[in-house]
């Protein structure tokens, strides 16, 4: 097959890593250009020694550069920061190319709540209304037609994908839900900083930013769509001392009492032709292993009577499945290719 | 001073470890014997290698006799799983000892509510008027004239202080209330089984029981006494990959709007005169690992107005204030000693 | 392509697991039998739900026999114990299948040094004769012709790579070699068993079997023939808090002062066509993590002027290297595919 | 008792926190300045929320001043970077004060050797004749009459007492000796650094600095002293995954065969005074766990008749007897206190 040149702004947070990853292994996208001020002059295989020995090893490392990325490549993955992503889209996007940001700078879609979320003005809201958002389960007929495709945050993915069925079916009431999620470290990036030093992760438990995350405006932004209807979520963030994996337990309240049988067949149902979305048997729970390294969500539902609570637990991989690996799902799709290409990740497990 | 004679029956669970780690250092109360079936003839200090060196390693490891326990003992900790322990208890009370339960056995006062959720009838349904619930933030007085305590859970005891002044005070509704706790791989106990192997659990993250835990009805138990209403909660577990230490996220909803620094202040007087709980200050969260190997319960508080909702959090350590710690403090308050007597240790960091 | 049927005996443990994860995504051997006499009648998936949506997952577990097995597969992975795995290979040899044993039953030649070591007396020592040992940079030649293949142990396939260069180029002395080895905890097992326990590993480290570990004779016997003679070594195990990953530090004395320029440059020739081996640049250590899920070993060479050492350090993924990628590899082999089919993993990183 | 009161300059590191926390329960000494430049203001229990309710919370962070801590203190611990210390040192003792340095600053007796390894001159090479090696098992005796005590270095502690009773009774060669150490990321400090960012050590394992640790002169410097002859040794260091804990694996050659229980009789008699030595049974080996939070150095003997071997297994906690513990049991000397005041740790299980 024809090979796909993309490039990617922004190599050395654990995005870039974990893209660097799966296009090592990709038959189509073909990284030619990964850029990092701060490592600039290196080769890939140099900077990250577990990719010596596969060509995606000998990319140079460039400063970025819009005019160069443009001549080189088709598409363009930003992983750097919110804030500066919006203006690399801009440039890249009026140079011709794709661009999957997967930053935060494109996901709402309101720039006012960006700004009163994120503490900083949006310097291109004229591009909003282009951006999609990259949800492969919501958006997959846009996104192929997108040119500027906004991918969604990790915790948002989990919970977004773990109640659509039920607020799409209006099984549960839209006041009242609460999502407690639990993520890995390496959704706290890879800055140096004392808070995430191993030492003061492992073998501890935290709560974080509790009510105040900004992925919450996005997350309410996608359910209150699929409810129809405004949701304000109360949405908890915790630090689990693991690398990879989000487990969220969202707490909703049944409308009328409904056996558990009955909505595990609407799930089904609802997912049967999204094959990364694993609706498991009653009895069984997510387990953040068993999505590790893919692009599975795995959601577990169970029914407490006691309390009329339908809780919904859903897993992904918040590297893969939550940030890059549905990067290169967008991209799949925004260059003409299936949807899963380069994506047949079994879990490693253990 | 002088020592007390003390026994253990059940040396070879976590719990039992830890009460070894306890006494090891404890001025007053003096370990004579120690027991388990499969490892009686050993000395404690060959069953666990880590005690060499301490007086409490020449202990002799063995097998349980009420008579030898009797004879030697003036109070005996039982360290064995719900449904043998009471038999102990009987005839340990019998023999005129004093009895501090570990296992869940005489935790609730109604013998048909014991038999529902632990699935076996109450052979002792006549000792547990007088058993006392060992949380000694509230029964301290009660604990100090008792022949049988029965230690709270690990679970309950996070829940139970985290909301006591909230339904105390009438702060918040008493339908709804969500609690989610994460727990450490030692509350699964010491038993040789596969899920709970390093490589099922290391690295990962589940729930597991959800609306099912059998902590529940001792949770709704004591919160229904606190609140003067009978309460039903949604209580959650989780399984962490962390040897100590459990965190429960409790979600409840405000009665009318209040400023969180009113909460804070009557979370803080309510508490005044309790040590070992610690009411951190407004923008400070809960860590396990700032409890570990200690008595303390650390609590955080956050409003979050969009949802009216107040969110509590603590944090104990399982296996000491929430199992064998919070045993050796009723121990400590029966034999006429000052609660924390052995008890004062700082958190180990990291 | 068209498909090859392989069966797998012992699906429960490790390297069963493994196994299924490689054989979900690779693109010729379809795995058509697993078998597991606790676990027959259930599904795949239904025993491992992180295979849920993969056609492997619909795969039935069934009883173990050699006649199902012969009807159904043309080669045969062993996954079972040492001492069971001989009788099994014997039957399925003698039924005209093809097998890769991943047990220790046929890698050492001598059938009376297996007896010393592994304490029972080899019931099939003719086998040991037509027995290749699986090691695809040592002997690729020979299995691809074998009908019974012995995949080599996890620590030695660390240690026999790391210190083939040296010993084939005479450049280190032959006595006195001292191999230190740190390996994840899944190369236990997945025995229910409290040593293993999450609890008992976790935030700990511990030396066991020092100078004893059943793995020595057969890395004597490689290093031997390496070398061209007989070289005692003394090998000491560790067991690491991680899933995966096995890091030797291997101790030798060169027997001239030498540059560690040339030393690398002699290592880069020595496996300049085994894409496996990655000889890591001067300056750059392994870790267990560049090497996860892969096939890779990484190579890192350090020359102490101070003591004329050449300390070499090698690190593989055990489960996936150190046994069910290299089982594959050979299997690919035994099928007349090339011998990287279905092994084009990246490490996961973090 | 009377109280006595201590200063600490350097609060923010883990050997300062593990200070703070070993001297939050210490019945005689009392902490009465700590210091630190970029805290100074604070609370000890703002800094560290897990010490809030200990008295030593109430402490406040103030600058590093000489005068202010002369006229407060009696002794200071300097738990600040080497090439730091010394000036602080010089200042201190110059106003009189007691010192104990937690740096390499005063380790070495040869102040070319550190200007060597160290890559800095000295500027106080005068004050390295009266500084004391602080190793309790060696040196108590200066220590009590010591101005300033120089706390040895983690890795070094764990192999001199490994070493010690065999070089002493001349049982191993003194020429060939390998120290393959591993320790727990709390030994590389609490630096905002990306290599010790959780999930760069999670999960993962790696040697490094083979050959070339600055622990090496102090290492030969002690053990030339013990065997009374000039020994080179090849040490090793790598880094675990755990928060606390150093096993050192040291491999020597024995001067001819001797049945490990005559070398375990040895060591046991060597040690025989020294209670926090514990010279495990034979057949047992140190697990890091087993000294977690403790002042032991647990020792492990294996020899190995197939290579004459002795394996020689050490494991201290970095921290507590590697570190700060072992400075408190400097002061309490230096201050007219048992050894042990204060240090009466029992090992945290699990």
């Amino acid at each position: 097959m024809e090979t796909i040149s993309v490039g990617l702004v922004g190599v050395t947070g654990y995005t870039g890593m974990e893209l660097a990853r799966i296009l090592a292994t990709h038959p189509v996208l073909r990284l030619v250009r990964a850029t990092s001020r701060a490592e600039a002059g290196k080769s890939l295989a140099a900077l990250y020694p577990f990719l010596q020995g596969f060509p995606i090893g000998d990319v140079p490392v460039t400063e970025p550069e819009a005019a160069d990325l443009a001549a080189a490549c088709r598409l363009v993955f930003l992983a750097v920061p919110h804030g500066a992503a919006m203006d690399y889209a801009a440039e890249l996007l009026a140079a011709g190319l794709s661009v999957v940001d997967l930053s935060a700078d494109f996901r709402l879609a309101d720039a006012s709540v960006y700004a009163s979320w994120y503490g900083l003005p949006h310097r291109h809201p004229d591009l909003l209304a282009q951006a999609v958002y990259g949800l492969p389960e919501l958006y997959a007929g846009r996104i192929r037609t997108a040119k500027l495709t906004a991918n969604p945050g990790c915790y948002p993915t989990s919970i977004i994908l773990g109640l659509a069925p039920a607020l799409a079916a209006g099984l549960v009431e839209t006041d009242g839900i609460v999502a407690d999620s639990k993520s890995g470290a390496s959704g706290a990036g890879r800055k140096a900083a004392v808070p995430t030093l191993f030492c003061e992760v492992h073998d501890s438990f935290r709560a974080y930013n509790l009510g105040k995350h900004r992925h919450t405006p996005e997350i309410e932004q996608e359910l209150s769509k699929l409810a129809g209807a405004d949701i304000t979520v109360s949405f908890n963030p915790h630090l689990l001392p693991v690398d990879r994996g989000i487990l969220s337990t969202i707490y909703t309240r049944l409308v009328r009492e409904m056996p558990v049988e009955e909505i595990h067949a609407l799930y089904d149902k609802h997912y049967a032709d999204k094959p990364w979305v694993r609706v498991l048997p009653l009895g069984k729970l997510p387990e953040t292993r068993f999505v590790r390294g893919t692009m599975f969500c795995d959601i577990g539902l169970v029914v407490d009577p006691r309390t009329r609570r339908l809780v919904i637990v859903s897993a992904i991989d918040n590297l893969c499945r939550g940030s890059s690996g549905m990067a290169v799902a967008s991209a799949n799709l925004m260059c003409g290719l299936p949807v899963d290409t380069g994506l047949h990740f079994a879990p490693m497990m253990p």
